[in-house]
């Protein structure tokens, strides 16, 4: 996820206002046939013994890598997924669109200044550029640093005491309402600064920005991720520093000067052509009505993208797979899309929703994967309230393999189906424990070992048995 | 803590065999007078209520930074901790050492062939030379990857599978080891492939090492640390690879052929001058018999050696600080030694134990703390097991403030102290819960943020405690 929609997604969870518990309403007959149930089940159980979607994580992140938009390894990992699902005999096409490519060049921070500092030395910071970063000059810039907790300390000190200077914004990610569970809501908080840090700054003529890193990791890594100009606001170089770097700083700031030596060479080329893989295995009775199941195939540069977002896209991929194995054909059609720029654009959800803008209604539904890969914990759902009862048979049909889907929750989801989701198409995500997935989370450390097999499969459970339910639903959704 | 000498200190566990619980015996009027047992619990006190070691910690890790060896900041470091004790009213002395001079240089590594790579792509492997190891090529060495788990399946392969080869040695940090609280041991064995693995490649022909990092973190963190080679067999470059990227390595090279490009130019410089920093508080009735309280000066490179091992530097200063503060003279002179080179070459410690050999009879008892400084579980002590039950007077008292201080455990001390242990000094360490310590140690993350001020509090108050019973101890230690 890229955590710029933060704002966007809200506004949906607020068009909810009903959590209905499960047990209180029994699978109905007229909802799912007994046969759909029945063959639920059987996908559960294949999804929990498939490693399919485990060897496909694998293989977009050890053998193709980081995906960033515009980069080769993203170009062929369209051709890869392409490849994948025509090999399961799916209708394949690539939905061309033009995505910014920016790429990431030399980096390196060091204090030059600080008190105690001994004679000849520097200190060494870890330093990242955000994406979408104006360079620095190619020899670097030095400045002194002010550090400021938030947007109201900065502007509380002003541009005389700004103009300049390089700012360090040290707004903490709150750890321990990660760990409580609410992942997302802390990331929210901090990712503030990472998206609209530049901009402030540079109001107050600072001449770069900094932020402590947007997640919870105390590894020295730093955490990327997309930021934003304002065309009528200078454009100032904007980096991220670890955890650690922005607590030392801070800590010789409140002693005395400190001056900081910033290189960053990234370099933001022409648009570059890439492609949504939209791949159909049509359904039997109703073809022209779509439930998507996707991911997005892009990734950030730093780290391999294995949970954000390959296992996403792996688990989409097997949804087909399963059926196939099964010899089980939905009723309407299910479309996997392997989305691209959803971390610096959403050039793919925004070309998909307007080359469909006249076909909404026949998306009977969206499910996108982009939270990971832990335990699933429930399905999140944004939609009418009333549609809730129709998909208390799926989390039924999944409590029974100790997945533990307790209930549908309604929040918001991927923002890649947003387009679709604004304009009415029930939406769906499935709802992880995330404690420590914003320790890895664009940072270098996302990578294939962090994914859990049993819990990859448990989530791909999830996506299967909820598109097939869905694509079998014997009754239109309330929107 | 090096690591370099596992070996040499299970010698000297296996000098004892009996733990004596502390309860079995009390104290005795004869061991501690009872105004000795009374200052013991002024100094906890005091301790647990000082920041003094905190603020140390701090202008050592974030004020100095790195301290190598040779380095400025090692120096700088050697000003600053002698004109603190001077400050004290400490007698200080420098003693001049002779020590490596290691520099590390750029370093990059990346796959340039690997199964299913993008074309015109490569994959980033991060790494980092270890300490001593000689540079590549300028312009870097490219080579096959023979991925092995152990010395035993290098040995399998032969000459022939690994001559011009670069070896990965992938041995698995043991990690439920060490969160069980066997930190140590799980380093001993992870750490045998960073000394050792060099010469052992080298001997079948291979063109560099490197080795899967010695310790637990899975960050992208890479662990660096001393290697070895041996004056009859081919040097080769040498460095550590972190945990995600020898998983990558090892998963990839299960699939074809992995080609990997390494550059790393470090330097070995000329021997540097450098000082073991000596401070005596001189004891009233006893000043020529010396307790010791040390921790090590230097640090590796890629942090700012925070827990290894300012923080031991700082709880040692702490001792003489808290006696002022009490207005407490020892009978015997407490001597505050940080010591230089522990991390590579231990000129420091052999240097002392050499300029004392004649003395050391007049080392009553000597303590290094070099395990970081978490919640301090007991005390490790090397000696004679008659010793054991003097002690016990100094775990009872420490246990009342909650330390944890539950038992004397025999068991392996500070490297820096060895000489005098090996020669019958009795020699002591605060023994801590190690469970995150080898998730920091030699990599970048060992930073002054990892310090938790309540539990450097809880050790320096053990550091404290120890040193002036020892050095008020009414009768000789057996020995």
């Amino acid at each position: 996820m890229s955590g710029m929609k933060t704002g966007f997604v809200v506004t949906f969870i607020l068009g909810l206002s009903v959590i209905l518990p499960a047990q209180t309403v029994a699978p109905t007959p007229q909802l799912y046939s007994s046969q759909t149930i029945q063959n639920m089940r059987s996908i559960m159980r294949s999804a929990l013994a498939s490693d399919y979607a485990y060897r496909q994580t694998a293989y977009l992140s050890n053998n193709i890598g980081p995906r960033l938009s515009g980069s080769p390894q993203a170009e062929r990992a369209v051709e890869y997924v392409a490849d994948e699902m025509r090999k399961l005999g799916l209708e394949v096409r690539l939905q061309k669109l033009s995505v910014p490519h920016w790429v990431r060049g030399d980096e390196k921070a060091e204090l030059v200044e600080f008190p105690g500092m001994a004679a000849g030395t520097t200190q060494k910071v870890v330093v990242a550029a955000l994406g979408g970063s104006i360079a620095t000059p190619n020899d670097g810039m030095t400045g002194d640093v002010v550090v400021v907790n938030s947007f109201d300390e900065l502007t509380a000190l002003g541009r005389e005491k700004v103009e300049g200077k390089i700012v360090l914004f040290n707004n903490k990610f709150d750890r321990e309402m990660a760990a409580s569970g609410f992942g997302g809501n802390a990331y929210g908080q901090a990712v503030a600064y990472r998206g609209g840090g530049a901009i402030a700054a540079a109001r107050l003529g600072a001449i770069a920005v900094l932020v402590r890193s947007a997640g919870g990791s105390q590894n020295r890594l730093v955490h990327t991720g997309a930021m934003r100009y304002d065309p009528n606001v200078t454009r100032i170089p904007a980096g991220a520093v670890s955890f650690e770097d922005a607590e030392a700083i801070a800590y010789l700031a409140k002693m005395g000067r400190v001056r900081l030596r910033l290189l960053m060479t990234p370099q933001t080329l022409p648009n570059a052509t890439s492609y949504n893989v939209i791949a159909d295995l049509k359904g039997s009775e109703l073809p022209d009505e779509v439930v998507i199941v996707s991911g997005h195939l892009d990734s950030w540069d730093l780290g391999t993208g294995a949970l954000d977002d390959a296992c996403g896209v792996a688990v989409s991929m097997q949804v087909p797979y399963l059926l196939n194995q099964l010899k089980l054909r939905p009723r309407r059609t299910i479309r996997v899309i392997a989305w691209m720029n959803e971390e610096n654009g959403s050039a793919g959800g925004t070309a998909y929703g307007e080359e469909q803008a006249a076909n909404v209604s026949k998306h009977f539904a969206a499910i996108e994967s982009d939270l990971g890969a832990s335990h699933p914990l429930g399905i999140l759902f944004t939609g009418k309230s009333e549609a809730l009862p129709f998909f208390a048979p799926i989390t039924a049909v999944l409590r029974e393999h100790g997945a533990g889907i307790a209930q549908l929750q309604p929040g918001g989801v991927g923002s890649d189906i947003g387009p679709l989701t604004q304009k009415g198409v029930p939406s769906f995500a499935p709802y992880f424990d995330t404690r420590t997935y914003f320790n890895y989370h664009h940072t270098a450390a996302d990578t294939f070992d962090k994914i859990d097999p049993k819990q990859l499969a448990e989530s791909g459970s999830v996506m299967a048995v909820l598109a097939y339910a869905l694509a079998n639903l014997e009754q239109p959704i309330p929107r």
